[in-house]
């Protein structure tokens, strides 16, 4: 079937914001941590997280501005600190659950049973029960005009990983960690490796690697 | 294991590319099409394609600028039109081929046997081979500065689905479509529900649904 711009303008809004939010695919899924000046913690989820660049370490995510109460993005402008941690299949439930509107004074932490974790004086708060688990500083707050969002463009100071998921290559073997996908706005898939292929050249034939 | 910003600036090049590649969690796959004011058609793999907002329906997605050959931003800013169609299970190593760096003159279309196909007087090229498929318009393309890369913003004009895979509340199944995810540079997943939950409240418990 054909869904024209026009059609959809005229779908009910929860019904337009499912399909709309499924359109892109899969998205990655994770926590990101954060305090204000007074050590309040703050965990929020985010299915935006994006790879932006290797070479600085680079890191990006979507969220609305502050004309509503966006805790995450408060602090991130107050510290410059915040983490990004990978959700596992053993804490769906409590991740999914820090998308719920708490008030400033309550730690997201403490309402979903998620532990606080400092590592390396970083100064902003990690998930424990995270397996991979970054440390970024901000980089640019950059405002996407068309719809008044915020790309965050954070540089990776710190990584906490198992050693065990390092391939002898540099990969991340993100199944044996766990990780799961979001897909719409609230469902949750492990994945199951495919293939994995060789680099692409004109004229060349692929290999699996 | 902690790896430091001054351990990981270290790494050889590729190592470490490999591992930042990793760092976000699983990444949407998907195919843009795209054409010259010639006609001259292009198809390029991108994983880095995320939901921006759904009123208006956008969706976004980051290049390198044309300093280096970059067919898919050139034809955009010539036409303003492009597709974005998503990599399912029978479809993966076409779509990985299509990061070959073939010619100008070459089509990645042709090279790679996918099919272009043209819907509803769209100018720029679906994938006929892809079960969901959307024609897009460029609203914004804003520059990343920290590594002088791009976020394009499209507006979704249309699209192209199986209607069997639309779900009543307009979430759509996309284990049914067999899109796939992608981890590092070139793993490609496929997909198995966990779970789903219910809109989370403070103080309220969560439900599957």
């Amino acid at each position: 079937m054909i869904i024209t711009k026009e059609t959809l303008f005229n779908y009910e809004q929860r019904y337009r914001t499912q399909l709309v939010n499924s359109l892109n695919g899969y998205k990655s899924a994770n926590l990101i941590g954060s305090q204000n000046k007074l050590n309040q913690s703050n965990l929020a989820i985010f299915s935006s997280v994006i790879h932006l660049g290797s070479n600085p370490p680079l890191i990006g995510f979507i969220t609305r501005p502050n004309s509503v109460p966006r805790h995450t993005l408060e602090n991130i402008k107050e510290t410059g600190k915040y983490t990004i941690n990978h959700i596992h299949s053993g804490i769906i439930e409590a991740a999914h659950q820090t998308s719920a509107r708490y008030k400033r004074e309550k730690s997201e932490f403490v309402e979903t049973g998620l532990t606080e974790e400092y590592i390396d004086n970083f100064t902003a708060p990690f998930v424990k029960e995270a397996h991979l688990k970054m440390g970024l500083q901000v980089k640019e707050v950059l405002p996407i005009t068309t719809n008044d969002t915020l790309l965050i463009v954070g540089e990776i100071e710190l990584i906490s990983l198992p050693e065990t998921c390092l391939e002898t290559d540099g990969k991340i073997n993100l199944e044996l960690l766990n990780t799961v996908v979001i897909s719409g706005l609230d469902m949750y898939h492990s994945t199951k490796k495919e293939t994995r292929l060789s680099y692409a050249k004109p004229d060349l034939p692929l290999r699996v690697i």
